[in-house]
């Protein structure tokens, strides 16, 4: 969905006009898709590197695909504030999830720029190009080889056609083997920060149009397989039977109430399956997927434990098995406390509420998780709706977020 | 699984014989595979005949396929007593599901002739060809036509290869045209009388060989579609969830305990899907089947009408939808209280438990409800196994049943 700027600040009304233009950048014609290192992620970055140098940004590709434009200090050996987001999409993706952070922060340097603000310190616009992870298995390469954190594993991941990261990064310019040396140096580094769609409900709830982000959630996944005893459903007595559908259902119910129990987090059985199935077969086998969120590794490792326990409770009283097979868990990033701080006293001066929630979804910005400060500033998404052409952040929410990290970025200035 | 005779009468020795030798008569070699009107079906009428004529019983094939062995009485103008089970089979089948009841039939018949008793009745043992519903999406041909209830439009059912069931009627040798004439007058005809084994465990875990059929359940079948919201597994809170997947499980412990507060009542959720779902995705959608079976038809009609009520309840205090659509419906069939009767008094003089217990699964009996008194006779089977291979009665329990189904035509004849 477009959206429509009217009665706007200009710099607000151009980023508008800019996210609409970008969606011209697609692999797939008629709607948005961009894939990492794909003609749409160069045209994308042909366009951005025109706002960049127009905004007085220099402008390079790194060695791992993403495009920096930087604004040098005043004061020379001054340390670096980064600013970033991706601009790759899912398939049929919307206007916002991932290039809004990315023309905003250009667009907050032009204004400062043209504001004649000399800052402390430089920074830099990161135009990640890896986040989405829907060309191949790995993702956040991008965001990764700047904090320095690249496994170079990465480079030998493979496309559904078979070529390699490595292979796709060459073709599109870049050296891979120089992406060790894109590591910024924490000491001369002032953070990293990323302004995103919400991607969720809670703002628009709330009747806010920003948020501070606390935390991008820690995941563990999983799955939970039961096994009971088939048999025919007419012919088996209620009393003498081992439903494996029936034992599932019980543990949807424990994740549920498990996740209830815990504030900020979320568990969720997103598939739901009796192999083999029929109307008339008490269900021998079921399997579910689990996944379960937190901003706090505590609490989600807990909650899987207490889920497990209670899986095995619901398995003893039935008579079934139950395995719980969790194959993924990454640890949350907590966004750093002095970023935080700096936001919510740039959204108070600025009249709005100091909220703040947690990130479900996962970012660029947890790749720098115990490297480098990060923070990131949520803007409210209509219908929470995200990773569909209907996704849409109001003009209005953008002008709010552009003044929001101008001054934010003054803010930094002045406490550094 | 091959049935082992051991230390039992020679007829029922010989009855155990005859099943395992029936399993040569596939049309899947190396498994058991009999499809109706199928070459197995035909090898197996021809093996059948042979019995049947062996015991002094006048053969022919019926217009609707059904291979019919004739004891006639002494008596003219005498009624007929019905005994009869069915020829087909599933596929990759067990030896026992339906032959049992015909080969024990005709052995009752040849013992009754060895012992030189003359019925003041004719005695029919039939071979129904069309149970299991396999090959044709109608079943119950041959029972019904024999029932004076078939409906010609199962003549225009096709098999998976286009064949009609009329054409493999006529190239089997049967005239459907003729098939009405197949119905029997019920004021001539005592009853129906099948032995079968359980197909369920529940005179296994009483550890009796025996019980009688109270009834074949009715059963109602349908499907059950929760519509929610999809969201971000990460992004939504579980406070603004509208989750179709916790909701279905909700209604699957619903099902349950429905029914498991009505008597003889058996209720299954055997498929529970969530279309599209995916670990990270809050399902938006989910669809489970229902069947519910029951002796007796009120309660099965009330359990469906509080598994929907206990649905539209889970549905509103979740904010989902629920739409519950019936397909099936098929009364229950009673079997004869006189013919039940005589199964206990047969039974008690055997030695054996009076117990009684309705049929979960269909029989060619319930063709027979409304037209001609019917009654059946489970014989227990290991584990409640059907359908399998391994499925299993033990020579010992076949001789208790031959022995009953003996005494019981000789009581009808009593009776009559």
């Amino acid at each position: 969905m477009s959206a429509q700027a009217d009665d706007i600040a200009p710099g607000a009304a151009r980023a508008v006009a800019r996210l609409n233009a970008l969606n011209a950048a697609t692999d797939d014609p008629g709607r948005l898709t961009r894939l990492t290192l794909s003609p749409a992620h160069r045209r994308a970055l042909d366009i951005l590197g025109e706002h960049m140098r127009e905004a007085g940004l220099a402008v390079r590709l790194d060695a791992a695909g993403t495009l920096i434009g930087r604004l040098e200090s005043a004061q020379p050996q001054a340390p670096t504030l980064l600013i970033g987001s991706h601009i790759d999409s899912v398939r049929n993706a919307g206007s916002f999830d991932g290039p809004l952070g990315i023309i905003l922060g250009i667009e907050a340097l032009a204004l400062l720029r043209a504001r004649g603000r000399a800052l402390p310190f430089a920074v830099e616009v990161l135009a990640f190009g890896d986040e989405e992870g829907v060309r191949f298995p790995t993702t956040l390469t991008g965001s990764r080889a700047v904090a320095g954190t690249f496994d170079s594993a990465a480079l030998e991941s493979r496309d559904a056609d078979g070529v390699s990261r490595r292979e796709a990064l060459v073709a599109f310019g870049c050296d891979p083997e120089r992406i060790a040396q894109e590591a910024r140096d924490p000491a001369r580094t002032l953070g990293y920060v990323e302004v995103h769609i919400e991607q969720g409900p809670v703002l628009e709830r709330r009747g806010l149009a920003l948020g501070i982000v606390t935390a991008i959630n820690g995941a563990s996944r999983g799955e939970i397989a039961v096994t009971g005893a088939a048999g025919h459903s007419g012919t088996l007595p209620m009393d003498m039977r081992r439903d494996a559908a029936v034992a599932a259902a019980q543990i949807v119910l424990a994740v549920e109430e498990v996740a209830r129990a815990t504030p900020d987090l979320v568990a969720t059985v997103g598939r739901m399956e009796i192999p083999g199935g029929a109307v008339n077969v008490v269900p021998g086998a079921a399997r579910l997927s689990l996944d379960v969120r937190s901003p706090r590794d505590a609490d989600r490792l807990a909650a899987v434990e207490a889920i497990r326990a209670r899986a095995q409770e619901i398995a003893r009283a039935r008579g079934v098995s139950v395995t719980m097979d969790m194959s993924y868990d990454m640890p949350a990033a907590p966004c750093d406390p002095g970023l935080i701080e700096l936001w919510a006293q740039t959204l108070k001066t600025l009249g709005h509420e100091d909220f703040r929630l947690p990130s479900g979804a996962g970012h660029d910005a947890m790749a720098f998780r115990g490297r480098i400060p990060h923070a990131m500033l949520f803007v409210r998404c209509r219908g929470g709706v995200s990773h569909r052409p209907d996704e849409y952040a109001s003009p209005q929410d953008i002008e709010s977020a552009l003044s929001a990290l101008t001054a934010f970025i003054e803010r930094v200035g002045a406490r550094a």
